[in-house]
C-alpha cells in the first residue's frame, strides 16, 4: 500500500507538471508573436487544453489504449470511460497506479500535439477552422499513431523505442504543424523580393518564461513516463533530461554565435527545447554522458534548421517545426545510436508516424480550406487578429496617470 | 512508515500547489486592472499571503479546528500553536499526516478568501483599510464559518457536503467581495448616462498566466482535500477537476459567443475558473461524466452573471463575484443534484456561510468607512493608486535606447 | 521499498522546485532592470542554469562530495560521474535516495550562486566575461566552500550549522556579487553630485512573479534539504520557512513605511526573500515562533541594508547583496541564537565562506578585467545591452494594428 501510494503520487505529480507545460507553450508562443496577435494565441491555447482533455475522455484514450490483440494498426474501445466494478489498479514494473491516474496523465499529453501546431500557424489562421483542425488532430490522429507504440500496436511489436514521445508527441505535432504551414502560406510581408524580413516577437520575457516552464514540466513528461516512482528509473531520467537541455543551450549558443555573430536569445531558448525534445525518446536508456551529446547536437541543429525553413519559405513564427519535428526525428534516431535500439526500426517508426500525421493534416486542412477557409483576410492580418477576431487588445494602453476612457468594445 | 511518508509527501506537494495559487490570483488580478493600479494590486496580494499565514498561525487554525464537542457554532483552542510532546500524527482514511502538515496545508487556504476580495475592490480602495479588512476576514470570519463544516461544527453535523470549499472558501470570499463592492461603489466613470463603459484590463498575458496557475494549483486544492495520498480518491479528484475546468471553458466559449458575437478571452478564462469553483464542493463524489455537466453549466453562468452584475452596477473589475460567489453556490448545490447530498441541506449551508460572511463584511467594512474611510480620492483614482499610494510605476518607461534618467521618486 | 520510493519521490519533487527558482531569479532580475537590458539578463540566466548543471556533472559534484576523510579543506573525486556497478542507494535518516537523485538535487543548487551575481552586476557587465566568471564560480569556488560543511569538511567537523545554505549558497553568492560590483563600479549616472538617482525597474509584475516563484521553489530548497521525505522533519521546515517569509514581508512593510512614508513594493518583495534567506540555515531547528522573529528581523534589515549599500555607492540593481549576503549572515548567526548552535562557530563559518568566496571572486574578476575587460563601453550602456550584445529588443514594439515592418536585425 505504501509503494502503491508513492508510485501513484509520483504519477499525479507528473500529471500536474505536464499540465503546466500548456502554460509554457502559451507564454512561449505569445512572446514570439506580434503584439496584435497575442489575445488570439492565448485564446487558442486555453481552448486546446480544454478540447484535448474532453476529447481524450470521450474518444482519445480508448483509441490509444484499445486493448485487444497487440501488434495492430487501429482499435477503439468505445466512447466514454468507466473502469467498471471489477477494476484493479494497473501493475507496472515496480508499482501500480489507478485507472484514473492512467487516464489523466495521458490526457495531459494529448493536447500537446495541437499546441505545437498553434505556434507554427500563428498570426494568420482563422480561429474557428484552427479549433476544428485541433480537435480532429487530438481526438483522432494523435491517439491512432500513439497506439502504434504505447497502445502495443505494430511499432511496439517491431521493437520501436520512443520512451516519452520524441516521435509520438513532438514529431507528430511538428508534422501537423508543417502541413498546416504549407497549406496556409507565410505571413504577409515575410518573404519579399529584397529578402527575408524578420518579424520579431513582442515579448522576450514571456518567451523565456515559457521555456523555463516547459523544462519544469518536462520533469513530469519524461519522469512520469517511467510509469512508476521507481527511484533508479526516475532519477536517471531526471539526469539525462537535465543534461540534454543544458547541452542544448550550449550547442545553440555556439552554433548561433558562429552563424550570426551575436548572442541570440531565441536560439538559446529553442536550443533548450531542442535538447529536451531530443532526449525524450531515449531518456531512460541513454547514459548521462551520451545525453550531453544528444542534447548538444539538438542545440546545434536549431539555428541551422531555423535558417533552412526560412530559406524554403516555411514561415513558422516560433520555430516549432525545428524544435519538435527536426529534433524529434533526431531524438528518435539517437536511441538507435546511443540507446541500443535498432536504427532502421527507429527510422521506420518515426517516418511512419510523421507520414501518417502529415497526410492526415493535409487532408483535413485541405478540406477545411476548401470549405470554410483557413486564413484570415489580408486586412485582418494587417490589423491583427486580436481586434478582428476577439474585439480586444492584449495590452489596453491607457495613458499613464491619465483618463481611463479607452474602451475597446 | 512508507504509507505515512507517501501520504504526507502528497499533502506537502498539495500545500505547495495551493501556495502558488496566490501567484495565480496576483497575475490574474494584475492583468485585469489598468496599468496605473498594478503595483497596488501586487502589493496587496504579497501582503495578503503573509497576513494569512501569520494570522492563521496566531488564531485562525485554532478557531477553525477548536476540537471539543462536534456540532457547535464557535470554538477557540487558544493563541499560537504547539503540538505538544504527546502528539501523534493525524490518522485519516488510509493514511496519516503530521500536525504541522495539517496546519500549513490549511494555512495556504486561509488567505484565499481575502485574495478574492482584492480583485473585486481593485482600482479604488485605500491600501491601509483594505489590509485591516483582509486581516479580520482571514483571521476571524473565514475560520469561524470554516469550522461549521471542516471543524466538525453544526453544518457538518447536518450532513452538509463541501469537499474542498465551493462554499467555505469561494462563496465566502465572493460574499465578502460583494459586500465591499457595495460599500465602495463603482469606479469613477464606469456607469454613465450613456451606458456602461468597459474598462479593459492592461495585460491579457498576465491574466492568462493567472488562470493557468490557478488550475495548476487547484490540483493541490482539490487533490489535497482528500487529506491523504489515497490513489483512488486523489486520481478521481484530478479527473473531475480537469473535466469540469475544461467544460467550463467550452461552456463560456459558446455562451459568450452567442451573447457578444466575438471570441472573448476573459470569458473563457473566467469560464475555466467557474468550472473549477463549481466542481470544488463535489470533486470527490460527482462522477467524471457529471463533472462535465457541472463545469459546463458553471461556464455558461459566467457571461450571464458578469452582465447581470454590470446591469445592477456592481463594479467588479475581475469578475470575482461571478466566479467565486455565483459558481460557488452552483457548485455547492450541484452536490445535492449529482453527488448524493441533500439539496436542502446544501442550500442551507451555502446561504448560512454567505449570510454570515456578508453581514460580517458589511459590519467591518462600514466601521472602517465611517472612521478612516475606504476609498481613495477622485484625484487619486484618476492618477492611479500606484503613484499616489506607492510612489512607483509598474512599468517605468525609459525611452528605448535613450537616457536612463527617469526617476519616479 | 514503499518508504524508499516515497523518500525519493520527495527528493525529486524538491529538485523540480529548486529548478523553477531559476525562473524566479530570471523574472525578478528582469523586472528590476531597465527595458533596454532585459534580453541580456534573460540570456545570462538561461546560460547559467545550463552551465551550472553541466559543470556540476563534470567537476562540481566530485569537488563538493569528494568522500575520503572528513574534516578536510579540499578534495576531488575525479572528472565525470559514474555510480559504478556496486552502487547502493544512499541511506539517510529515515530513508534513502539514489545516486542520481543526490546529484541532480545538488546540481540545481549549484547554479544559484552565479544567478545571485547576475542580478547585482546587471546593466553594465559584458556577457562573455560574465559567463567565464560564472562558470568558475559554480564549477570551482561554490563546491569547495560547500564541501567544508556538506561534504563533511572542516566546518562540519567544528559543528557549524547551515541546514540549507544561508551561508553556503546565499552568502556565498552575495559575497561574489559584492566583489564583482566593486570591480565593476556603479551604473553610469547612478551616483551624481546632486545625490543618488533611482533607476526604477521596468516591470513590477515580472519582479513579483519572481518572488512568488522563489518562495514556491524554496519549499523544495529547504524541504528537500531534509534529504528524505521524513514527515515530521519536512513539515516543520515548511512551517518555519513560510512563517519567516511572511514575517519578512511584514517587517519590510513597516520598516520601509517608516523610512520612506510609502508602501514600497520592491522592499516588501525583497523582505519576503530576506525572510526566506534568513530561515534557510536553521529551518530544521528553529521553532515556528522563533522563525517569525528571524524572518521579521530579516525583513527589517532589508530597507536599511539597501539604503546603506547605496550610501557607500555599491550599485546593486536588484538588492542581491542585501537579500543574500546580509540576510544570509543574519540567518547563519540566528542558528546560534535560536537554534542551539554555537554562535562563535556560526560566525567563523560564515566569515570563512564569505572571505574565501570574496577573495576568489576578486582574484578571478580582476584577472578578467585586466585581460579581456569586464565592462561594456559607455555608449553600449547608454543604448542598452540588448541592442549592442544581442541585436534584439525585449519588446519589439510594432505599432498597434499598423505595419509589421519593424525589423531589429
Amino acid at each position: 500500500m505504501g509503494l502503491f501510494t508513492a508510485n501513484n503520487v509520483w504519477m499525479l505529480v507528473s500529471t500536474v507538471l505536464v499540465f503546466i507545460m500548456h502554460l509554457g507553450f502559451s507564454t512561449l508562443e505569445a512572446g514570439f508573436v506580434q503584439k496584435k496577435n497575442v489575445v488570439n494565441i492565448l485564446f487558442k491555447n486555453a481552448m486546446i487544453i480544454a478540447i484535448g482533455i474532453l476529447t481524450y475522455y470521450i474518444v482519445g484514450f480508448n483509441l490509444m489504449y484499445p486493448g485487444g490483440d497487440p501488434g495492430g494498426f487501429f482499435g477503439f474501445a468505445g466512447f466514454g470511460l468507466d473502469p467498471g466494478p471489477d477494476y484493479v489498479p494497473i501493475e507496472y514494473v515496480d508499482g501500480a497506479y489507478t485507472y484514473w491516474t492512467d487516464f489523466i496523465f495521458q490526457a495531459m499529453f494529448a493536447a500537446t500535439a495541437a499546441t505545437i501546431v498553434s505556434g507554427a500557424v500563428a498570426e494568420r489562421i482563422k480561429l474557428g477552422p484552427f479549433l476544428i483542425f485541433a480537435t480532429l488532430l487530438v481526438a483522432v490522429c494523435y491517439p491512432i499513431t500513439g497506439m502504434w507504440k504505447w497502445g502495443l500496436g505494430w511499432l511496439d511489436a517491431m521493437g520501436f523505442a520512443d520512451f516519452a514521445g520524441s516521435t509520438l508527441v513532438h514529431a507528430c505535432g511538428g508534422a501537423a504543424a508543417l502541413a498546416m504551414v504549407i497549406l496556409l502560406g507565410p505571413r504577409a510581408g515575410k518573404y519579399t523580393d529584397k529578402g527575408i524580413k524578420p518579424i520579431p516577437g513582442h515579448s522576450m520575457p514571456l518567451a523565456a518564461i515559457g521555456v523555463f516552464l516547459l523544462w519544469f514540466g518536462w520533469f513530469g513528461f519524461n519522469g512520469g513516463s517511467v510509469l512508476s516512482g521507481d527511484p533508479e528509473g526516475v532519477s536517471l531520467v531526471f539526469v539525462t533530461t537535465s543534461l540534454a537541455a543544458s547541452a542544448g543551450a550550449i550547442g545553440a549558443f555556439f552554433a548561433s554565435y558562429f552563424m550570426f555573430k551575436s548572442f541570440d536569445l531565441s536560439m538559446v531558448l529553442n536550443g533548450i527545447l531542442g535538447g529536451l525534445v531530443g532526449i525524450t525518446a531515449g531518456a531512460d536508456v541513454i547514459s548521462p554522458a551520451m545525453s550531453i551529446v544528444v542534447g548538444a547536437i539538438a542545440g546545434v541543429i536549431i539555428p541551422f534548421s531555423v535558417v533552412f525553413f526560412d530559406k524554403i519559405k516555411i514561415d513558422d513564427p516560433v520555430g516549432a517545426t525545428s524544435v519538435h519535428l527536426v529534433c524529434g526525428i533526431w531524438g528518435t534516431l539517437a536511441v538507435g545510436i546511443f540507446g541500443g535500439a535498432n536504427f532502421l526500426t527507429q527510422l521506420i517508426g518515426t517516418l511512419s508516424v510523421i507520414g501518417f500525421t502529415f497526410a492526415f493534416s493535409i487532408a483535413v486542412g485541405y478540406a477545411i480550406k476548401a470549405t470554410i477557409g483557413l486564413r484570415v483576410t489580408e486586412e485582418e492580418e494587417m490589423k491583427g487578429l486580436d481586434i478582428e477576431e476577439h474585439d480586444m487588445m492584449a495590452y489596453a494602453d491607457a495613458v499613464e496617470g491619465g483618463s481611463y476612457n479607452l474602451a475597446v468594445k
